[in-house]
């Protein structure tokens, strides 16, 4: 960490200021120039809150050179983390597909779509009991009644299950999903985060809709200080000015999280775009940048989804993009030094 | 509802489409020109979904004419809503002014603070007990002891408290707090919307870092279609691509919010600018906007504030703006027209 | 400027690194810990490109402590900057109101229009003679007609003319216009910019749709480095995702920019919003939150207006708001202390 | 386009409107329905100013159901417009690849990267001669010098030259450049596209930094309605609030322009991350996407760059890229379906 003195400041002010920095723990190097001071902190910064140094009076500027975060850190974790469910994985070179409907509408319509993305070769199903919906008018989710339906579907396909929770109470509702997601409004409820960091369960964190990509992996941060480390990332879509796509997909977040993280990185190209006609070439370019997992939105009948159906794939459009997104995952693998 | 059909759509389609559309109780009138087909949807079109609309096949386009929103739309409730708390009011004509630290930290932090606000003229006072920080080894707040020392700084000056709710599972420890406080990031918590939906409490609803007017009008939709009208909306900044200021407060908000709602308007200038210095214009500009209240971050030594300090005001800075503030408040008051 | 060295580079490369840094006429600190190496930098680093900085081998970051901007810096001119016209004052405590439709129309609307805002006591007139627009089908404006109508309309009324300029081919036309504005699209026009840095003529500098203020700051630098130091900026709102609005109005920038600048100041309500019923609450903010000045659109018949009408107040609307604003401009300006 | 009338709107206002609506040469449809009236226009409706229909009284919205540009739209354009120059193909199912450096600095230079990137497979040289840089303190480009440069360039490599215009005024240095670019500043520099588009030479066409595709597409009409139809569009990156990479890459542009128009598109991500090393990942994810050209920044030194060092290739690393971006070109153009 590094701070800018203010012109002005004092002595008295400057020594202060050392002196509360050096409670952290932290050495100090005070550089002083001819218009300017400036003082160099070495050590471990995490704990320092760079708000609180800013308000101390003799501070112009601080600039952290150290990451915040330290468990989802590459640099301090320099292997791959590979996260293994009923010998499915993801990360560590393969692409796993996770596949379902927006929401759990019926029996029929899961059971249907689970065996379909089954055999188009999803490796998971996904999805929702509890909706996010804008509108408290709008169809709210199954709750626990799509769970168990999942959990049926598991069973009839053998496909691992990932489902969104919304709120901590439901927390219990959960014990038999593989994989837990946290939906992009979520991403910053930390009680909910704290407590899914005390579960021995993968955790599915999607990236906040104006999220920073350092947020993103400071809320991972959050799940793996309470001791579990199974976080996978995702990247949705963020909200910018441009009206035509639902979200913006920063496909740029898979090799910029790579670099910063450990953790594998999942492209949800359905939430991202809304439009059921950009999931194949966003998919591929996903896996061309070099992301670990897809997740994509199937319906039997779009035209009848009860959430979400502009931006469903029919099982045999979901069949059509199957084939070209492992075609390419299988050219990806084979180019020595390509990403993948 | 406005749905504008595809130029290929079939006759059948479109018949298909309208049977569907006749299910929600509304009327349809079809409009068929030489080139376009456009449906016209009369009646109460809440419930309808526009995405379920824009998966059916025959359909190029949707436009929601009506808001989606009924208990917290002005053109169904045209009275002003009004807040009252032990006989401070919110709304209505008055300018309420709610000042505090950012974190309740020791009880003589608290006591100091709230005496200095109340003597500026606060008529709430403010403090966090659970505070949502990005960091996990940032402080959390002193929870429920922070409720509990709020509540004695109630007794001390008589000021009404306003604190921050931040998970459901803490509800009962808010019994005795007088306004509960919804974080941006929980904005569209909706199981926490849904329970404070159900209290018989006040709630000041934070617009979301990345929410639209909207979705904010759709989040107090939530509290209040479970019966609690109670709802107090507040802007807080938004992000943008700007450096400079923490966010970009939206003072545009208040007359657009005006229009379209009968909820009462605070506008949170410590946060969404994180500068002190910025403080006091920008309060002035929201009262001359004809903002309903003003939160303001006050600490009695803000170099040593343990959230938040670069953004608090000291006091003394806090009674002197309070006392411009005050005044213009009374001269937007005495000008007929002119809105407060 | 603080460069933060990369944890494996060697000894060679930041000798290198430094030698490469002294060429600039600037001296050098190096400050090495345990774990990292950072050097600050002291003199005048505003001819260092930050980019080319952060492509040597062994830098890692690169933070800027002084502005990159000197002429605009108030650091350097602590003296706020007062444009004359015509014995009208932009700037140093008065406010200057700017109005008039957004095209010069015709010779009717024209000078209809300029009697009424001078009537109504607007100091300058405004009127576009190069209209730009997103499509090549809508009006483009009148060109030299256009200017010549606000040179006949400024002998009607005595009130100088503002005006924009869209590209340095039509420069000489410009000769006789009072205030040359350059709109928010050619705030990067940095061959005009420098074209207008050789005129004796002051330039009103709109903010670009996604520009930072530093942006803006260089823009006006632009000018200023070619020896017009008679620049005025202008915030008409930045690009949100906010949809209700056309921009988001930043009147956080108007406190901001008096820090950083001794340049005037002004907002313009209108392009803002869009929307002609924010106009007067936004004015009103803007001359709470201490600007210099305001522009606005008027137009004796927006509904007829050939571009803008949805945002342009009607002479009586302007009449009715004019006279609120100059009542809170007379009630800022006797408060001591209070900005303006 | 659809207009949807107030509730208050008197029969006579809507009379009015309806009579003004006609002088478009459009016909009309008013659907009255219990609580609503609408109106849609049918016929040609490029000319109609949205802005125009919302100021008149009895509107309360509008919703354009056609596009507003014609010549770059693909309804009535439906074949890929290919842009052939001295041989090489942009458009139509190739993947034409522009590289070199930011700027022309020296002949040495340029020269070296001219035959580097040609030997790694480039099919154009670009290079800038006119820099449009944020300070007046950077280097600004040779200028006329630079452009000689590049056609001594073209001759010792064959390569044809992109290189952008940065005024009107320069157009003549401009007559044996093979590409003209257009930089995101000038986006809306309506008097330069309007006179590129009576140039008959292929225009290489950047977004603004915060324009949206219809915006984008809105510029490349004001070429294309001059008679020039030869424009080749380019994503860039737009401004959004993630500071890690430079800019945020729109990817899902490709796909969503490839269904919105016939004209090529190029991806730049040198500009768009503004990071050397996630260039290659975004190159493939472009490709994958179906990009029709990219344009990457080659430097024979980077680090001693005179502009934008940190996100240029060195030649080794770009042909390292080169290798895999066209093995997965063969690979995509293998695919029957893929794209490309």
């Amino acid at each position: 960490m590094i701070i800018v003195i203010r012109d002005k400041a004092t002595e008295a002010q400057v020594s202060e200021l050392m002196d509360w920095l050096h409670s952290f723990n932290v050495k100090t190097n005070l550089v002083t120039g001819v218009h300017s001071r400036i003082i160099g902190l070495i050590g471990d910064t995490t704990s320092i809150d760079m708000d609180a140094v800013l308000a101390r009076e003799p501070v112009e500027a601080v600039k952290r050179v150290q990451e915040p975060y330290k468990n989802a850190n590459r640099r301090f974790h320099p292997d791959d983390t590979v996260i293994e469910v009923s010998g499915r994985r993801i990360g560590g070179g393969s692409l796993a597909v996770i596949a379902g409907p927006c929401s759990v509408e019926t029996e029929e319509q899961l059971m249907k779509t689970a065996i379909a993305v089954k055999n188009a070769g999803a490796d998971f199903l996904r999805g929702g009991a509890f909706k996010p919906r804008t509108s408290p008018y709008a169809f709210q989710g199954l709750g626990k009644e799509g769970i168990d339906l999942l959990i049926q579907a598991r069973k009839e396909t053998g496909l691992p299950i990932v489902t969104e929770i919304m709120d901590l109470s439901d927390l219990d509702l959960f014990a038999d999903v593989d994989i837990v997601q946290v939906g992009a409004r979520n991403m910053q409820n930390f009680t909910l985060l704290k407590a899914l960091g005390r579960c021995d369960k993968p955790v599915l964190l999607k990236r906040g809709l104006s999220a920073t990509l350092q947020e993103l992996l400071m809320s991972a941060e959050y799940i793996m200080s309470e001791g579990n480390s199974k976080v996978i990332l995702c990247e949705r879509g963020i909200r910018t000015f441009e009206p035509e796509t639902r979200n913006t997909l920063d496909i740029s977040a898979v090799p910029l999280l790579r670099q910063k993280t450990h953790l594998p990185i999942v492209i949800d190209p359905s939430h991202a775009t809304g439009i059921s006609g950009l999931i194949e070439p966003m998919s591929l370019a996903a896996v061309a940048a070099g992301a670990d997992a897809l997740e994509i939105e199937v319906h039997i009948d779009p035209k009848n989804a009860w959430s979400d159906g502009a931006q469903s794939l029919t099982p045999e459009q979901f069949g059509a993009s199957m084939k070209k997104i492992r075609e390419l995952e299988r050219f990806m693998r084979g180019k020595e030094g390509i990403a993948i």
